[in-house]
């Protein structure tokens, strides 16, 4: 142990200090919060699960960006059996099946933890992250649709964040896909449109030519991409290019029905079906969400949808389900430009003991003790030093009351209590300071 | 994805359940409540840690039990340069130089993340489990010492497990190493007796042996390590012992003014002075800790001591700093032992719509609805099913109340209450419904 080691951590994570963590337990609490108010409940998952669970079900990119893991004691030319969890819905779906003689169907279950993707490190975008996810499985039922909507409705709300929802319906894609004379195309007519945002309409159509799709095909899709209007009028338009597709016409259903309801029951979230929203991963079936912050410019910030056969490839299939995530680190993002955090989420020490001798420190031990007996948060300086180090000390941690004990004070049961926004202080006896601080 | 895996979990890794996360918040929320009314902050570093960050800290089977990553894009000959946090405490040491610019000394922190060790898994140890841990570094006041003895005592009187305290001073083990005529075998004599409550004293003396400690030496050590009576008897004895050693008698000092000032203090805890506790780490110099369930056979269920120079490696020496880790897997299998978890931990749904049809379905949810508005947590069952199904998921889930609605209640705006534990009903009108429940 005698070479000295600059620290560093690992390109693509990050440290947490006391205002961070304090930031992003706010965000958690509050979106945990709301998720109990429904009836979801907390489940965890090891960090590692089996190459085997995690592998083919990311598509080969994500193959490529799993983290794997080998006991220090194994030869390192063997092939790790083990990698880091790539998301929370995979291991969801294998605790699903693993514990399925446990659980009671239909399970709403939420899970907070760290996900880690060797992705190229970025602004934004990290190689360990948490995500907020929140499912229901074990029901086809469209109310859970409209229940994740008023989740996402009322954890924005408390929040303060103004944001806007955006809707779709792989059936009504796959309907898109056969009208277009290009049934087979639907995954590659899904993974091109997701980029559209990002890369632009000339891009998309460059690629799905590549993909395979024919001009023509690519023609007809370009006046459904472009639709305008009020979810009404588009549902309406894209009804009628659909009647000819039995799956894509109960697509658009399934929308009209979970609109229909959420105007029902007034929830205040604006939605707007996009049917360029087409979200990149392969196990949606139904309806699919994006939510996007009005004043921010960053992206999507929860995303989710409807999965038929999650289950299916650990052998329990036909079990219908549909979650969202919250994508905690965007959302802290949000917030801070946004100016949203309230100010008492920090939960700082209520008052300093400043420290000038070892008579003055055991007198404040004793005074310290019986404060936190009334639930005070105190904290003791430990050691004797200089006046102006002890109040910066104080500054620093926003620590709003300091208690000054000298010979006095000691003499009379009082402590000198300074007021650190005004610089006020005051005399006050021990009985009166819990009800001063 | 079309062959079925049987789905499982690398060994040493565990899924948690609903009851059990609300069983382990239960217990952080304790802890952390308490460690907040002491003024400490929370912080989080990464899972992953630059393999140099890890290495050699752990001493040789530390090394060993070290879990390597692997990017997936690596060659898998290439030797890793991440592994998996091994503990929190050189994480935090390694936080603490990074980070120097940003904290104010003394920085009081804690943290509560999972750590992995390759370890053999067997009954209570796990490959993937969380510590709880809090240091004060960067002052020598053993006020902190005494400010960690109060933590240990009011978290475990919240939790209500009798606990006692087991205390020593690494420089009490130095002297003894001096006196007994072994001054360079310091590190051996701890590792040694440290093994002393599993291997029983003639173990113990044959591996001082082995280390190359004379026959003389140990003959020397046992009246020390079967020293009884009081703390103070136990502090005069080896005090006496002791003189000749500088080093042994500034142990026995602090010792004796740590003991002091809890008396002072009137701290509840039962503390005793145990000069046969040891504790494997080598980075400890001054006061260590280990705490033991009065009630349950299960080992020490915290632990922890003062270090000089823990960040001396980083680049920082000199720091000194103490801390302690509470154990939550086996304060976790203590409650259970004694049953000592609150009912009310659960924060279960409590009332259920139950369901019957789709208008019925309508009805509830925006009734749920503006329950849910005033803080009620509410679930609807999400699609038509038979009512004892209903009543078992209701049941299942401690669901306290089921409110069931047909025509009439839709007609006159009631709806009919069950009692899930008395299994009694009545009807009630909409705006007593939040009373109710």
């Amino acid at each position: 142990m005698a070479t000295i080691q600059k620290p560093s951590i690992p390109k693509g994570t990050r440290d947490f200090n006391p205002i961070e963590m304090a930031r992003r337990n706010y965000i958690f609490d509050t979106i945990k919060s709301v998720f109990k108010l429904y009836g979801y409940q907390q489940i965890e998952t090891p960090a590692m699960e089996q190459m085997s669970t995690l592998m083919g079900k990311y598509g080969e990119e994500g193959d490529k960006l799993l983290f794997r893991i080998q006991n220090s004691g194994e030869k390192i030319a063997e092939a790790p059996e083990k990698g880091l969890r790539y998301d929370l819905t995979v291991p969801f779906a294998r605790f699903v099946v693993q514990h399925r003689e446990e659980l009671q169907f239909p399970f709403r279950r939420y899970q907070i933890q760290p996900v880690w993707r060797a992705d190229r490190p970025q602004k934004g975008r990290y190689r360990e992250f948490y995500q907020c996810d929140v499912d229901v499985i074990g029901t086809e039922s469209l109310m859970s649709e409209v229940e994740l909507i008023q989740i996402v409705e009322e954890v924005y709300r408390r929040l303060g964040l103004r944001v806007c929802l955006h809707l779709n319906n792989r059936k009504i894609l796959a309907g898109i896909a056969e009208v277009i004379g290009a049934p087979d195309k639907m995954m590659d007519i899904t993974v091109a449109i997701d980029k559209l945002d990002k890369i632009g309409i000339d891009k998309v159509n460059d690629e799905l030519l590549e993909r395979g799709l024919s001009k023509q095909a690519i023609d007809k899709l370009q006046p459904i991409l472009a639709m305008t209007g009020s979810n009404e009028d588009k549902l309406a338009t894209i009804g009628q290019l659909l009647t000819a597709s039995e799956t894509g016409t109960k697509g658009v259903e399934e929308t009209a029905a979970v609109l229909e309801e959420v105007k029902r029951l007034q929830v205040a979230l604006p939605i707007e079906l996009d049917l360029t929203l087409a979200r990149g991963l392969n196990y949606y079936t139904g309806a699919i969400f994006e939510v996007k912050a009005l004043d921010v410019q960053i992206g999507s910030i929860t995303g989710g949808g409807r999965y038929d056969n999650l289950t299916g490839i650990f052998g329990l299939p036909n079990v219908s389900g549909v979650g969202i995530s919250f994508g905690a680190d965007r959302i802290y993002d949000c917030l801070c430009e946004r100016n949203l955090y309230p100010e008492s989420m920090l939960e700082q020490t209520q008052v300093l003991f400043a420290c000038f001798g070892q008579d003055e420190l055991n007198y404040a031990a004793g005074i310290a003790r019986q404060l936190r007996q009334q639930g005070v948060r105190v904290e003791v300086y430990p050691e004797p030093a200089k006046m102006k180090k002890q109040m910066a000390y104080a500054d620093a941690k926003q620590i709003p009351w300091v208690a000054i004990v000298g010979g006095d004070e000691m003499a009379n049961g009082t402590v000198m209590l300074k007021n650190m926004v005004s610089g006020e202080q005051e005399q006050v006896t021990l009985d009166s300071l819990e009800l001063k601080v």
